[in-house]
């Protein structure tokens, strides 16, 4: 096991009612808040009717900033940052799924700087302080809600990239499982696949394998994961489903199941973050595509015995490409493509994806060329 | 799944020469500590030269307070609070196992406490600021370094009771798994006992057993807890089975393994504490007892299910008395006592065993007779 330093300040409250504590909690941090959402699925859902009374009933004014999309993007960031320093806000509330939340983060940190927001996910500057966020999370899949990066792209440069740093822990988080009661199969289908994605990066990039108890919490992780969208599929009412999801997918990139692997490798969210960048598929969808053609990759470099692990302890598969097998056969249940061409996008373009990729694999200094991307992404054809 | 909350604010530094970093880190919390610790043994392992080099470079001033036994006592607690308030110390750190974290824990609430310490134990007061606590850990099995609750035993009152509040929390606890090489295997033994004792009392008293992740990571903890031992026990020298036993121990107890299984009873705990609070055993050895005895208790009045699960996804047993068979089974690989003639106490004490056991159970509000606990104890003869 290899040295680590884990910390984790973001106080949870989880369960039937959560989003009414969010008030309360905030009004320990200010009493203006930009509030971030998305396309207005928190109008439906009731969410947004709960968060605003909250803040209300604790005394803090509101300013929206509405519109973040999947994918979101740093024009959008830019915007609310002049909102929010425009209005003198003193902390930021995100209500919604992974997007919102990175939205959020991405505010709470230009809301304090002076030069240009994507300074920070570019490498030109790093985040020092941040406005307090505040999360109500309402899609469990990319674990924003308890760690401290966030994903915005920049529509111009086409680039995907990540920020992050302490100050953008959120305070406290809400998660209400019955907010999720309502998320169509597909979006729950693609919420499963990225938080079995984070989960994965780690145990198959990690230097120092021989690490019982890391290895057990990935693999409960995934099994939870997978029993939990499973009964979700049958039953989207299943409120305990919901729930165990909803706390698994937060787990999942929390900083806990990367515990002692030392330095670890996010290829495929790098070479994902190419197809979200350039053909704005969904982030769950694009990682389906991704893994079952990196796992093969990984098969023919470092061999069969980390795929041999997991297949055996999460879906009692008997070798290495019954592992992989058995994810692609999950993906496809959760409804995701698992190859490019199910995405409608032409294996002509796997020069010009891995290229774009690059850019991530350059700035995150993983150890891959060009011609090894294209190698992965041929295996997605 | 039921409500929780969540949050644990311990900065963890896990790995070789993690003792080095308390130095700087305590630094930032005052300029003059009570340096807490045991018998001794941190004088053979090189602990002490370490913690004392670190806290030195850091420019801090220590004065000692050594002489913690297990099952600590109010008595040297409250020596340690007279020293702290003489001496102006503004911090605690404490280097040792979880009798002299919870040690530490203590002395840091009484220091700024007006009253009796015992206060906090016998519920007359409650735990409301402490001195700042830096921990070293040297032996995985309470969780102390990642909690904020400690336990301390009233020798004039034969009373084992626990004290706690957030202020407790450790600031950083810092482990090293090389300082945990050298532990004899019967106390790595007894430690894994412990571990195993936190993770069961939530997850066979839940309230709400439908909970796929929390089951998942208690079946994992467990997993690792037995198979880290295990190494242990043929390789004492083995640093990353001690290294996964150590982080197991410290996950054991920081709150994770009990999220959604509502109000949970530590029924165990409190009949355990009667038999160290009397006759004065290690922890792991009275609940290597008490479980086994509890188990079955447990499959008469709770039914098999829970037995089930966990002894299937545990120790791939194939039943309820299966998997009490089992626990015994490695409690005795750990070289524990099963049964209350192996510790040698009469069966003639069990009224007066459980006489004292229902002082905790009546603090703690558990629902439980003094004559169901002369029963679980008669099984356990």
């Amino acid at each position: 096991m290899q040295n680590f330093n884990f910390s984790n300040p973001v106080k949870i409250i989880f369960g039937r009612d959560a989003i009414s504590k969010i008030g309360p909690e905030a009004a320990k941090a200010g009493k203006k808040a930009l509030l971030v959402y998305g396309g207005g699925s928190i109008k439906k859902n009731g969410v947004y009717a709960a968060v605003t009374k909250t803040l209300a009933d604790s005394g803090i004014a509101v300013v929206e900033h509405p519109g973040v999309k999947p994918n979101p993007v740093i024009a959008h960031v830019r915007e609310g940052v002049k909102k929010a320093k425009a209005e003198n806000c003193t902390l930021i509330v995100a209500a919604g799924g992974g997007s919102v939340i990175d939205t959020g983060k991405a505010i709470a940190a230009g809301a304090n700087y002076d030069g240009d927001t994507w300074d920070f996910f570019c490498g030109k500057a790093a985040v020092r302080t941040a406005l307090p966020l505040f999360t109500a999370l309402t899609l469990p899949a990319t674990g924003s809600e308890m760690n401290s990066g966030c994903v915005v792209t920049n529509e111009e440069t086409k680039q995907k990239y990540a920020a992050g740093g302490p100050a953008l822990f959120p305070r406290v988080s809400v998660l209400d499982p019955a907010a999720t009661l309502t998320l169509p199969a597909r979006q729950a289908g693609y919420g499963a696949v990225d938080a079995l994605a984070h989960i994965i990066e780690g145990y198959f990039t990690a230097q120092d394998a021989d690490n019982i108890v890391t290895d057990e919490i990935v693999h409960a992780l995934a099994r939870s994961i997978i029993a939990s969208t499973r009964r979700i599929l049958k039953d989207p009412e299943d409120y305990d489903a919901r729930a165990s999801m909803m706390w698994s997918a937060t787990l999942a990139l929390n900083g806990l199941p990367v515990c002692g692997y030392g330095e670890i490798q996010f290829i495929n969210h790098a070479i994902e973050h190419a197809l979200s960048a350039i053909y704005d598929i969904a982030h769950g969808a694009g990682l389906a595509i991704v893994m079952p053609a990196w796992f093969k990759h990984h098969l023919r470099t470092a061999g069969p015995a980390r795929l041999e692990k997991f297949g055996a302890a999460v879906f009692g598969a008997g070798g290495a490409q019954e592992a992989i097998t058995a994810f692609e056969t999950f993906f496809k249940e959760a409804g995701a493509p698992v190859r490019l061409s199910e995405a409608a996008i032409p294996a002509a373009d796997i020069p010009r994806i891995a290229e774009n990729a690059m850019g991530l694999i350059r700035l995150w200094s993983l150890p891959h060329q060009q011609r090894e991307i294209e190698e992965i992404l041929a295996r997605a054809v």
